[in-house]
């Protein structure tokens, strides 16, 4: 006999309607058309304007010629139209590609190129860079000028501006549900530290996942007030774009992340999330306003990348700032893992708290499924907070794959998991913590080192502004890792033995640095330290330089 | 040229994962482990407890032979079971039927039979009921008697007790993904006022659309409490057995809903949020606790039907318990709509802020597009707040269908929509307000009434304590409203006079009762006044005997 679900199954489903964010945005501004969707400066978005305002832009774009399907790229800070384009681009049919506003001009010339982008929104104040970068490529996008009020003008590069787009359009432009709920929503190109980078593309239903996501982890009630540190073209901004209409938020925009703005903001505005790079944590902590900046509402920071130290958790938690360390990469959507915080952390010391925030944690909600495992085997290690394994996940926020690639992408889901090529333990409470980039962990006398946890440990010397560990080359081990840091120009220089005696105090015998460097770090347009130049740095290091 | 949506279109999508809420219980598991998911009396069950016994009734209920796509059925009150079915019959596979326990034994073996039920749990404070039932019925489920501490015991009708059921089961049991999210988690039958109820099928990803929402209308953060005023057999509960697990929430159980249990409950576990039918808030209100009970904690209730007047709103408000107004029916897996509240409201007098809440509101996020429209056209009505239309939806938290009612499936989702059956108007604010079930809509002298509106004006009286309008034949207007009223008992009893004249204060005149009868009113098992049987009973009411 047939079960229920076999006489049920039909090839059309009468409740099937594809999920997208665009229907969040549709919602908030039937329920709080009034309420401030965007502030920028002094002028403030209502959703009614804001929805009338996408509305507009994918009218008219639709009008320009641009078809569903094809690519709207944007060079924009955040800003207004960058919102925007979140809703107005989906709107139109179109994918979204932000690009990163720090690249070169032969990477934004490549990814217009291999994004196939036939429409560009680019604020004056790249015009020199994105005049390089339209040379460079072989595309001839529609060149829409994004001319901020708030920013520093600049040249014009195509044949209309962004405000004049958007007044050709139809507020009343009725937006077309996607055919399917793969289809896609955007394109985030990878900035890998080697090659050219890759084109993660996005779906409509891991968007819109993921964007409740958002919510549950970050525990938003009605009328949150985001503050807008992280750039929007990191993975559209972890998905908030998509998320604050879902809970009719107000987006509080920022062209430059400084510590003088940042902190005027979150009192003017009452903000009461924000996320940002280490770096964006580390400014406020140090910043001449953080001995007195004390704010009355409760105001959350998530943070990827290095977990702050305890001193710059302690600095932020003493202005009402507590924060929440997660982790992901472009191919997630931004966070697929977040140090979901416990009650009971409470009560502990203030450095006890900061080792147990500092992992990776759990995963969101719209990643169904997370393990750390033998990276060949897809056996899961054992939850010790020892033995090291990938970081794979399965679930509705992974992107579809890498645009035009499929290797790259049948290798990255090899087995049918997501791999993220990070190295982590599984700790007893179920909670990750990244040891290593699988391809930057040191193998010395057949030993892994992470090196993630020599550069924790240098990061307690109070002269260690930034370091990073690579293997150097030996005779003897094979590798061993070597330290290459920037000092803090205000505290006494420390010597290479040193460093090496202070690690001692705090890693085991072989995870020590033999050789220690002082330099510059070199780092890619993002902001990430490009561990291969330093490798190539250190090859020529031998035995007989290491310290003693 | 193809567009990136049709290069990267497969027909297997690497991200896919079927959306299920069984995922949330396995996230709670993992992050707070520790964390009380069920309290029952003095009994508290950790998330790892709850998933551990979840997964014990998944595997014994396949290892007694239950296959995948079987139906589980439950005659059960609010107690940990019942949560527990909610999570460890999908997990085996199985759809979960649960069945209200108010019904009459023909009626349950009606649905188990329909149904097809192959296992049965049964709390024996319902034997002498369930026995009758499975008599009256072909099928021979495999029957669990729950003999909960709680209960007043009774007889055991089967073979195995849930306890010993739950202990024969593997607490590691891993329970297998849903191969489709259109696969059925549960079938909840309808308490049609006449005919043998139909079996609305819900799906994994209409459960967990619907979980999800239900944190964002809620406004839930992390560890809300959750009194279970509602019976679970309603709709899932609302959706809240698989919403709590995403935002760690505990479940305080219930097995009788009085006002003194309610009140010791909220007080003693900081209860966060419940939700019930209007009676239950009446009963609140006018219980002798009320006059004193103050509570320190934000509470929230939720309640469908009728809205209450402002004078439970009062009552409520001044013991710290806000009141949502909510709307929904068991096709769109409880609630699909609900008055989401305005900041500015707060400032208005509480009438005025009553009138507002009393609407049925906006969409739940899962229901994806809400229309009040004209029936057969579909054309949706102004938004004038004076048009009637009928409602109608599409959206992810809709019902697969009827059970082996393709008839009635396809007459329910004509045109595309999903017919609610519900008449309302549309407010210039986008909210809607329900007027009457179409079925019960008065026709007189070519006008529509909508005995809501007039029974809202009846329950203005002091004396009335409940009523029901219902159409009277007329020979000379067609129909004509009649009153049918019950009186308070310790307010003095109006005339048929009285009421006429106390509405022509706040009616047009054609919507004035021409009858009114003083009368106790007839309702189902679930509480819903049978306006059919009430029709029958006035058929006999001639235009002479109108009130003058």
């Amino acid at each position: 006999m047939a079960t229920i679900n076999e006489t049920m199954h039909t090839d059309h489903q009468p409740s099937e309607v594809p999920l997208t964010p665009l229907s969040m945005l549709d919602w908030a501004v039937t329920v709080y058309p009034d309420h401030p969707a965007i502030i920028h400066g002094d002028r403030v978005t209502s959703y009614a304007q804001y929805a009338a305002r996408c509305r507009r832009l994918a009218s008219a774009l639709q009008a320009r010629g641009i078809a569903p399907g094809q690519t709207v790229a944007t060079v924009l800070p955040n800003i207004p139209p960058m919102l925007e384009a979140h809703f107005g681009v989906p709107m139109a049919g179109c994918v979204l590609n932000t690009i990163n506003t720090r690249l070169d001009a032969r990477t934004i010339g490549f990814i217009i190129d291999h994004g196939e982008a036939d429409a560009l929104l680019t604020d004056t104040e790249f015009a020199p860079m994105v005049r390089e970068a339209l040379e460079h490529c072989q595309r001839s996008p529609l060149v829409i000028d994004v001319d901020d009020p708030e920013g520093p003008g600049g040249e014009r590069l195509g044949s209309i501006e962004y405000e004049a787009l958007v007044a050709e359009g139809d507020p009343g432009f009725r937006w077309q549900w996607p055919e399917s709920e793969w289809d896609s929503i955007s394109l985030n190109y990878t900035s890998g530290t080697t090659g050219n980078p890759k084109g993660a593309l996005y779906h409509h239903r891991g968007a819109h996942q993921g964007a409740y996501s958002n919510i549950i982890a970050c525990e938003m009630g009605r009328h949150p007030v985001y503050l807008w540190t992280l750039p929007m073209f990191h993975c559209n901004g972890w998905r908030f774009p998509w998320t604050l209409p879902a809970v009719a938020g107000t987006s509080v925009c920022l062209r430059r992340v400084e510590p003088a703005a940042i902190f005027d903001a979150i009192g003017r505005h009452k903000v009461s999330h924000f996320c940002g790079a280490p770096l964006v944590l580390n400014m406020l902590s140090s910043a001449p306003e953080a001995k007195t900046a004390r704010f009355e509402q409760t105001i959350t920071a998530y943070t990827g990348g290095a977990a702050p130290p305890a001193a710059v958790i302690g600095a932020l938690e003493a202005m009402g700032i507590h924060v929440i360390h997660l982790y992901g990469l472009t191919e997630t959507y931004g966070p697929s893992h977040y140090c979901a915080w416990k009650t009971a952390w409470d009560t502990l010391p203030l450095e006890e708290q900061a080792r147990r925030a500092a992992r990776q944690g759990v995963r969101y909600l719209s990643i169904e499924e997370s393990i750390v495992a033998d990276a060949d085997t897809l056996e899961p290690v054992p939850m010790d907070g020892e033995t090291m394994g990938e970081i794979m996940v399965r679930g509705n926020s992974v992107m579809t794959g890498y645009l035009k690639n499929p290797t790259a992408t049948a290798e990255a889901f090899r087995g049918g998991w997501y791999h993220t090529g990070d190295l982590a333990v599984w700790h007893p409470d179920g909670y990750l913590e990244i040891r290593d980039r699988a391809k930057d962990v040191i193998i010395s006398g057949g030993e892994n080192i992470s090196t993630i946890e020599v550069e924790d440990a240098l990061y307690n010397h109070p002269a260690v502004l930034e370091c990073a560990v690579v293997a150097a080359p030996s005779e003897r081990w094979g590798e061993t890792p070597c330290a290459v840091i920037a000092l803090r120009p205000d505290v006494g220089a420390p010597s290479a033995k040193d460093i090496v005696a202070f690690c001692r105090e705090r890693l085991a015998g072989f995870k020590i640095p033999r050789h220690v460097l002082f330099d510059d770090l070199p780092k890619t347009s993002t902001g990430k330290i490009q561990k291969f130049v330093l490798r190539e740095r250190v090859q020529e290091l031998r035995d007989e330089q290491m310290v003693r």
